[in-house]
């Protein structure tokens, strides 16, 4: 199944199941076109992953495999849904995209066994976690390199565990061009392993986020760009980038 | 004029105004003593300053100033009240204390002047910066180390900036020992310098805080102990530890 959280044609937020006939809720059925999609959860925080692939650990200079999923923070203001645009931070030169595979909590949970951690899963979405090298590769922690405004596009639904296979493929494109690709297979830890370890020090609530890390392949972004991720199983979160 | 957020004898969260004679709330006056007092703001983040006193920055082992406060993150579960637990999270040996000033924002506010952004300041608290140096050594972002579950005790009250003399008193006291003193302006940056810097690429939203960094000399916690942060002009915040 597949969840929406959508803006209705009279502003009032509901949640509904969008299949190929459109979107329904409640007793009525919604034309995709003419309702503005919202994320498809409000997060309280956004754990995420560095180097969740082998292959863009390769990329960054790391030889070896972690111990444990090394993790950094977003903030409720990173969050933006599909159609949104990714704002520019002025005085930038190099924001980059990177799309990731999402994990959103469904209820509070902390010190979760791997073995039970999916029944703490409500959905799993597309992530573009955008990125500004110019403050990142100045900061230890990534502050204004990763959490600044509206460098968190997710969306466009919640999609159940069951309608994404455990190879299906990731791929974000830029201007309709493939820029990065892979499988969920390739990813180091796996979906109930990276909810343990997030939550054995911190309390996860419903809604909130972990972003699985991206692969090989993140690059720049310019005003004027439209950026894809699409999930196999989830479907495809759209985004324009515009200067502030 | 010190505002308080408190539980009543009835469960009901209300807010007040602390002074000598209790707490007033409405047409109630209260006994500080027989209600719960909760954390004076409920954050959506808090964006933290590392290293923001010149004798810290020393005994961290930095000889220069910095040209922009350094900036990392906690999230709303790490914040308790006066009177709370903090818990040791598991397995974990050196936690420390870290006393500190906190800022907490009134309005949303984004790319706010320097000279205006003392009209974004809805109050001062006293911040403790529970810190887990086990993971934080080992981590480029701070996120186990840091942002773990009652990691952030703030309270007890939010006093409006004329009740904090420029050169306020900041102390910390471990089971009645001192341990860390210093004087506000000892900071390196400005109340607004350090709004002027987050908010350029990070939405502020009512209630979020910013802790202003630590002075010299955070040391270890351990079960048992009481650690009070006292800030001249805004009280003494409180709080107990205990093993998780």
């Amino acid at each position: 199944m597949h969840t929406v959280r959508f803006s209705d044609p009279s502003g009032l937020t509901r949640t509904g199941t969008w299949t190929d006939s459109g979107i329904d809720a409640g007793n009525q059925r919604y034309d995709p076109a003419e309702v503005t999609i919202l994320p498809p959860s409000e997060p309280t925080k956004i754990v995420c992953q560095a180097g969740g692939y082998v292959d863009h650990r390769e990329e960054s200079g790391f030889e070896d495999l972690p111990d444990r999923p090394e993790l950094f923070l977003k903030t409720p203001n990173c969050v933006v849904g599909h159609g949104d645009a990714i704002e520019l931070p002025p005085g930038r030169d190099e924001v980059e995209f990177e799309a990731e595979f999402g994990i959103v909590i469904d209820e509070q949970c902390r010190a979760v066994d791997e073995d039970e951690a999916m029944e703490f899963v409500r959905g799993f979405t597309c992530v573009n976690d955008i990125s500004n090298r110019d403050d990142q590769a100045e900061e230890r922690n990534w502050v204004r390199g990763k959490a600044f405004d509206a460098s968190l596009p997710i969306g466009p639904v919640l999609a159940t565990p069951d309608e994404v296979p455990d190879d299906a493929r990731l791929e974000l494109r830029l201007n309709g061009e493939v820029k990065q690709e892979t499988t969920r297979d390739m990813m180091i830890f796996s979906v109930p392993n990276l909810i343990a370890e997030v939550s054995e020090l911190i309390t996860l609530e419903p809604g909130d986020v972990i972003a699985s890390g991206t692969p090989f392949g993140p690059g720049p972004l310019g005003e004027g760009d439209v950026v894809e991720v699409e999930f196999e199983g989830v479907g495809t979160l759209e985004n324009h980038v515009v200067a502030r």
